[in-house]
């Protein structure tokens, strides 16, 4: 009896939920498996989900707009290259300037394996268009600008090549660099073939080996396919860059559809030294980078490594260059670029073109989304075809008020939508010279143009 | 001793669990947090692969499909505007006559910004050819028809521009629609250019403003670029829209190439009155919608808004339209759909266009997939171009058996799979007449022709 | 007291834990209960991530690559249809022989219905051309090759058509099949259309039926746009393969653009008998398939059905092939491949051409990633055009290391990245004869060429 009674008092004692706590937990317990298993398969399709959306990238660049000039009627003819040394690949400041509704659309797919092995394939669709109009089906320039896979990841690989990424295709050089606001790559290496990418020589050197074939024409009478074959050697040793590049193209003297040299270089080399500095000289945050190219032959062509096969066999070329871009403070930031060169006997016998642009773009935010971006660009030209001659200098400046969804992200945060004011001039001494000596070559005609731009861009 | 045995008393008293409660409740927790971190994890992963998935989007529109006529080869020149009219944008009923390939394959990049604003980015690739050949280089007529930014929910507009959204580059107006059964746009405002939209001007009144250029041609003597700016305002008031754009061309009136016109516009002027009805007509659920169209110079094209430069200047027109959808029953859906136009002075000093067309498009279902659909059509024209006049009908019927993923869904869902026989026939009056007074211009030619189709539709 | 007393001697004896597990356990429900609805919400998220990822599709099939011949030139007029009987449609082996980038580009969006129907979309967007450069415009082939919608899971089709797909619009055949290292469809059923797959015949036994328009050009005094209308029944009993096509073409004896034949034909018949083995003949796993083409008419184009309006009226060809693919162990893959064909009153009466290949493929495993492909290729032709006979044999051997992700996945794993050497000659006696009886046809050339590639392909 006294058990019994205890019992009870024991009852009263413990605290009540310890009386259901036996249930309340299985049920506990039961909801936590179920959570598992649910959380196990939401996993599961996360994973799947997350595969499924990234195995598929979707990138761009693209600019469109209107311009307008003076006479209230499309500007023609402006552009980053549009001075007589533009054939050269001499640039100017391409804010305001541009009419082209250009597009570069890529589609790209990741494939991995579970061996840590993965490949990327990718197409560019590239158009680019000067009218307004929405159905460009007659001026339409729509092609397929690269075409390619790449592996990385691949077990077998050790060594020295435990890093590295190899590739076979049609496409733009993955380390290929410009200078954003003149529109100008320092070097652009494209065309098809095969490399790699990231081979550890050394703890501080990386090398990029590869073979890039392009296109001069055809030698119509003996059925032959002229190509240029480039091999390139890219050293990364810490900031400094050494790529070099040889090159060589039989029969190209032999072509003669729209060739004007003297005597059609059959090889070439090319050579560029560059600094990549992470600061904006040394001086405050941002980056900069100078340095150098050198050419001759088929290699005179600067910037597209071996993409002009009417080069002459004597041509030779050395271009500088320096830029960099950096935020002042919350309000203002700057971005000066030169580049500068001289040529000679690069398509006739005695020709010698220099020319070098300064450019400056100064953004100045208002807000988190409203900024005022100001671009002066200066060219100076001496250029002779060694058949005529002229001497002179072109300038620029353009205001453009323009929209961003982040000031603060600097220069290079797109999209923007833009209006702009552009004024150009040149000396006049320019206006009918070209650096072709073909007949009917297009000149640089009058200057003294104020230039209406509307126009958006963006990259993603 | 007491104590023990009361001790081993209570111990059988208690419930078994409530003795490994302590460490099971410890386990528990250990698999709750396991949880509640995995869960983080992959809410973060949902998150990301969401992001992921909802950057791009792919829409798109495409008709592709056979036609054959009762000689049992392949049908040419059918289409809603097949009719002498048609030159001036007369539609007639669409069902089973188009034999083009066409499409519009969008590619979007969304990119979201964590202070709310958003930037869209848009291309629309189209091709419309009528071989049905799969390789259709030769025929090809694949163009960029869009390529724009336009950026939303920016922090910096406040007040009426808070819910406003601003775009540039190359597009068709948000707000352009049309009459689908018809193919043809109501307004369809498309070019190059800048804008925004959804301005606040009061509770009930918001209102876009826009420029966009559009190309008519050059002067080749002047190397001028002609191009046509239209500026416009669109307001909607409720259900009101009214819809004012006035266009400059500066340089139209000295383009000679394609050019009929006795004296090319320089500018123009255009009105849309819209009644935007969320019923059929006040009467049943559905939506209906009526308006007028005014234009003269370069605005006398009423539907494709400062497109054609091939305008007289005194040209003038006026259209009436009026269309609706309802669904009458489970079974039955009908649209009619009515379009009318004067025009005159139009290309030619004293030329006279008059036209009206009436469509009707029957939806009657069998089963969740299977309709059938009808389609009637009368155009009247009495056409004077001031040389050569024409007066008469054309009619079309067009009976279809279509396969749609769910027909309850009306006719706008999509995609439908679809046979489809159709009888046309005119008057004969019509037969060699031309809106253009162009040597060789494209006649209607014979009637009284029965032609049948297999074809696909989709949106998406 | 002795309560208590025992009340404290109790309490000493229960698990300290006990006395804090009633708040413990609500602690513990309620973390319960927010993991529940966050896992609910994030199951929603990730079916509508899972949703969204899915609803599109990017697939794709492309080729690149850069091809040098002894002479330092680009390679022309190589391929696997560079002998005399290519013409009639005659491959030999593809490895090292391709110099075109090209690619196909799939585009699908799907859509699901909750009563399990489902919608597809497909656009593909094709582009070949042989430059090395990358701005293709002036060679870009770029073209939509396939845009359809098919539907499947349609609750309304029952009993044989349960498991039916329905389709219309411009496409390739979902059952064509072909010899991949011969780059050869056994049968290429393609164009504009409509029909049905998978109908349910008997237990064992599956149908397709479809009509496929083509195009063969215009009759241009009469304004008729000639077409091709291909009825077809394709059926497999097992691993059985029936398929018959019978064809009308009206007016295509009136067409005279490009045309040769002696009498056109306006109708054809053909047949394809096949045997899919699920073994490597019988006698080890892999797979092979054997059978024959028959063909009259216009079904005389044995592989492109229908696709060749310049076919003679008598024309009849009769085509054998059977290919097989094994893994012989880890190391060996092998695949043989043999079609022959003879065709007579092909083009013109009495012209005769009968022609063979056989082609081996053999792939050695080194590691994971690098194997050694070999091909073999020997074509044996007897050719007789009605003016002109040529007879006589084409070989080729090439090796070529290849990179892949995984070589154990055996051949048709991709992508592949490979170095290839290539050696090709043939009789002389073909040297200059064509299949074409026009002036100026393409001819063999001179045999006796190494061929040097680089070359990635891919599919996904």
């Amino acid at each position: 009896m006294k058990a019994k009674a205890l019992t009870l008092a024991l009852a009263a004692l413990l605290p009540t939920t310890s009386v259901w706590a036996a249930s309340d937990i299985s049920a506990l317990e039961a909801r936590i498996n179920d959570l598992e298993s649910r959380l196990a398969q939401n996993e599961q399709a996360t994973k799947k989900a997350e595969d499924t959306a990234s195995s598929f990238e979707f990138h761009g660049y693209a600019r469109s707009g209107l311009l307008m000039n003076d006479d209230r009627t499309g500007a023609t003819g402006t552009g980053p290259y549009m001075t007589a040394a533009g054939d050269l690949g001499a640039p100017v400041g391409r804010l305001g300037l541009e009419d082209t509704n250009y597009l570069e659309a890529n589609f790209i797919h990741n494939r991995q394996l579970d061996n840590g092995s993965n490949a990327m394939f990718k197409i560019m669709l590239a158009d680019g268009v000067e009218t307004s109009n929405d159905w460009t089906e007659d001026e339409s320039e729509l092609n397929i600008r690269q075409v390619y896979t790449q592996m990385s990841g691949i077990p077998s690989f050790t060594g020295a090549f435990a890093n590295s990424t190899v590739w076979a295709g049609k496409r733009f050089d993955r380390d290929n660099f410009d200078i954003h606001f003149m529109d100008s790559d320092i070097v652009f290496l494209a065309g098809t073939g095969a490399g790699i990418y990231d081979v550890q020589m050394s703890d501080d050197w990386k090398a990029n080996f590869s073979i890039y074939g392009r296109d001069f024409g055809s030698v119509e009478s003996a059925g032959t396919d002229v190509e240029n074959y480039i091999g390139t050697m890219n050293n990364h040793i810490g900031k400094v860059q050494v790529m070099l590049s040889a090159m060589y193209s039989n029969d190209n003297a032999k072509v003669t559809e729209d060739s004007t040299a003297t005597d059609r270089a059959e090889s070439g080399f090319h050579a560029l030294f560059a600094y990549h500095d992470d600061s904006f000289y040394g001086r405050r945050d941002g980056f900069s980078k100078t340095g150098m190219l050198l050419g001759s032959g088929l290699g005179a062509q600067l910037k597209g490594i071996g993409s002009d096969g009417n080069l002459n066999s004597d041509a030779k070329a050395v271009r500088i260059f320096s830029y960099g871009v950096t935020n002042l403070n919350d309000t203002w930031s700057i971005a000066p670029a030169l580049m500068a060169e001289i040529s000679k006997d690069r398509i006739k016998d005695n020709d010698e073109f220099k020319w070098g642009t300064f450019n400056l773009r100064v953004q100045q935010n208002f807000n988190e989304n409203f900024a005022m971006v100001y671009e002066g660009s200066y060219q100076y030209m001496d250029l002779d075809n060694s058949v005529d001659t002229a001497k002179g200098s072109y300038y620029k400046a353009t205001i453009a008020p323009t929209l961003k969804l982040s000031t603060v992200a600097g220069f290079f945060d797109r999209p923007e939508l833009r209006f702009a004011v552009s004024y150009v001039d040149w000396s006049n001494d320019l206006d009918n010279f070209a650096v072709s000596t073909a007949t009917g070559a297009t000149t640089m005609g009058n200057g003294g143009e104020t230039i209406f731009a509307l126009q958006m861009e963006t990259w993603f």
